[in-house]
């Protein structure tokens, strides 16, 4: 095949490690250069193909592409556009192909979740029906942990990590402060479909007693008068209770606890988040004082606090991308397998792209314990592994140093735009 | 004077370094066997000693002692329990000094913020005029900043790390995500008097334009007029808005920002945070998607991005305080003296307790930009140097190991027991 250029894209919500998987794609393909030209990434995600705003990495040093590895966010910028099927978005696809074309660009990788998988396969499709010569790899990656097939995906042991430290430290605060003050205390973390996440909390518990006492998951539905009794409980026996709740928590009826009837002033309904309606649930009921924390970004982006294994995974990811592309594999996503828990090996496989689609990785309700509020050994198992090792970033004067790269534009080749 | 024992005990909200000055405290106390028996510390704090509950650390072994340094929270309890003026609380003082007197206590090590240091004023004061040789000394400690004379107040320091770095990653999270999703991000932090907390959040910011764009101090009245049309600016000029707000904003009448006007199901208030109550604003007044993260305890708790110099000032502190008592002084506070912002340089002074008690340090008007919404270099200069280096605690399995310890309590010598 003769040498093209490749186009790289960062899709949906962005981690503490996806830049390590670019770091690793860019360093990869620097090094085949007899196979692979520029590596081009799309400005904010693949509507940086479909409107042709490419970012050159060339214009990037060694230096600057290896900073990625420490940067948290998407250091090209993200994007949530789903294309959909290819008679649906048929104009997205040729267009993507238009560019593709203009820009002699062989290789498409496109480095994100579930959805991403599936328009990586949609596009090898495109691409082979019309005979375009395109090598489609699929990079995973998301917090949600959710893509079926590989053990787990980047981002998500860097979550675990954040939300397990968080939960044993703020554990200790409440525990100093009980005897006469805060007795309650709740924290929110993402995971608006899967209780993974907050499952992640549970690895901070070593001993009976260690918060967290409580685990609110999605795939629970949530009874009010079982969970007040076990708040009153854990208070009774230790003095306080730490709650960790996931943001899609349901009622039996399916609503979203977040969706909680709050009113503003003007009788708007206030879309808050989960913890506080959970914290005025637990005044109400047991007159207890609390404190509640929504941690949102904070988790995802914590790059300060990055799994060594996590950031390790991700690079190896993105290498593995490129050594796929350029070995001749394509429509494929590499994964991680898991070798052995104890000691813990994993090593990169892969699994063609049609299998991936669609399909959403739930948690085994193996994983999750008898009384529905805690994770069992099984799931410690396999979570903690997740989470070994510090990859702690450079600092200077106190401060992370995250790398901003130039991000320079190539000058456009197409004659008319496309409306995203 | 002969050799006696003394009491420690933690007051008020815990932080990440609090316990750094427990371990200055205890190892240099004991370095000082000739002069001071046993350190015992309170459970829960001053409340141990009302309730004759001391705990005896000389059970723990110099490594647990050790490993106070890397250890967030309060590791013998804390409480919220403030001692009033002589007369009116003049059971609880004679209570104090019965229980001192029982276990041979000749020094108090008391270790919180501002109204701890008056009741550490008040206990010297009370023991001089019934003539009990009691040596009292204050140590800082608070979050808030507030103390005066001391140039900072340990506890601060990682603080600030904590939300600048925090702020940092949040921003850069956002301008991943600004093109097709999130616009507005709020993150909430303490500070319900004062914007030192806030304003740390200005130090993540190095040129035009980096996050955070926006800052709420408690110390300026919330305008919303103004407000909308800075976020509506900075979304137009940068693609995005960081904004993040102090739970201590008011509206100009005074009224806490936190409590909006939401209401339950029930029609009760709710009082929220105040990031929700920005978003709703930022959503209804511009439409804009937003995200908001609430730090609360997170903030506080998070020793594992504690900053180097505080955990020193912290040490320090703790040392200094033992230092003085068996010097012979009494009454005084130790506190951190800066000789010098570039390079930043600091030592320890003294300060008589008198002096110090009811006296909160607000932030200098010179701190808060002209326009009310950002730092001046004056308040980066201060607080930068505060962060300096990271004091990472050892990890085992992904997580950090924090020291919990056996907190035996001594043997009760007094008959009646002392309602709290």
């Amino acid at each position: 095949m003769a040498k093209m250029n490749a186009f790289y894209a960062q899709s949906g919500g962005v981690t503490a490690v996806i830049n390590a998987t670019a770091c690793g794609l860019i360093e990869t393909a620097r090094q085949h250069s007899d196979k692979i030209g520029t590596v081009y990434a799309g400005l904010n995600g693949i509507i940086g193909a479909l409107r042709e705003e490419l970012i050159d990495t060339s214009q990037e040093s060694p230096e600057f592409i290896r900073n990625l590895i420490h940067t948290p966010a998407g250091a090209f910028g993200s994007c949530r556009h789903k294309l959909k099927g290819i008679e649906e978005s048929r104009a997205e696809y040729e267009r993507l192909l238009e560019v593709f074309k203009a820009h002699n660009i062989g290789y498409f990788f496109y480095n994100g979740g579930g959805d991403s998988q599936d328009t990586a396969n949609k596009i090898a499709e495109l691409s082979a029906q019309v005979d375009y010569p395109l090598t489609c790899i699929g990079v995973p990656k998301t917090i949600d942990n959710d893509l079926p097939f590989t053990d787990n995906c980047p981002g998500f042991g860097s979550v675990a990590k954040y939300v397990a430290v968080s939960t044993r430290e703020c554990g200790m605060d409440v525990a100093s402060m009980a005897a006469t003050s805060t007795k309650v205390f709740i924290l929110e973390v993402m995971g608006r479909h899967a209780g993974w996440i907050a499952a992640a909390s549970g690895i901070a518990s070593e001993s009976a007693g260690e918060p967290p006492h409580i685990i609110l998951f999605p795939e629970i539905a949530f009874n009010k008068e079982t969970f007040i009794s076990k708040v009153k409980a854990y208070e009774e026996k230790y003095g306080y209770c730490v709650i960790v709740v996931s943001e899609g928590v349901r009622d039996e009826e399916g609503k979203f606890l977040s969706d909680s009837g709050l009113r503003d002033a003007f009788g708007h309904a206030q879309l808050g988040g989960v913890a506080p309606a959970i914290a005025a649930m637990v005044k109400e009921e047991l007159g207890l004082k609390y404190h509640w924390a929504v941690s949102d970004y904070l988790q995802r982006s914590a790059r300060h606090i990055a799994s060594q294994t996590d950031v390790d995974q991700a690079y190896a990811l993105g290498k593995a991308a490129v050594e796929f592309a350029v070995s001749g594999k394509n429509a494929v996503m590499p994964i991680v397998v898991r070798e052995s828990t104890q000691p813990y090996r994993w090593t990169i496989g892969e699994v063609p792209l049609a299998d991936v689609a669609n399909i959403e990785k739930t948690m085994p309700p193996s994983f999750i314990s008898d009384d529905g509020f805690g994770i069992t050994q099984e799931c410690r198992d396999y979570i903690q592994p997740l989470t070994y090792g510090e990859a702690y970033p450079p600092y200077k004067d106190g401060l992370p140093q995250y790398v901003r790269l130039k991000n320079v534009l190539v000058e456009k080749k197409l004659e008319h735009a496309f409306e995203v």
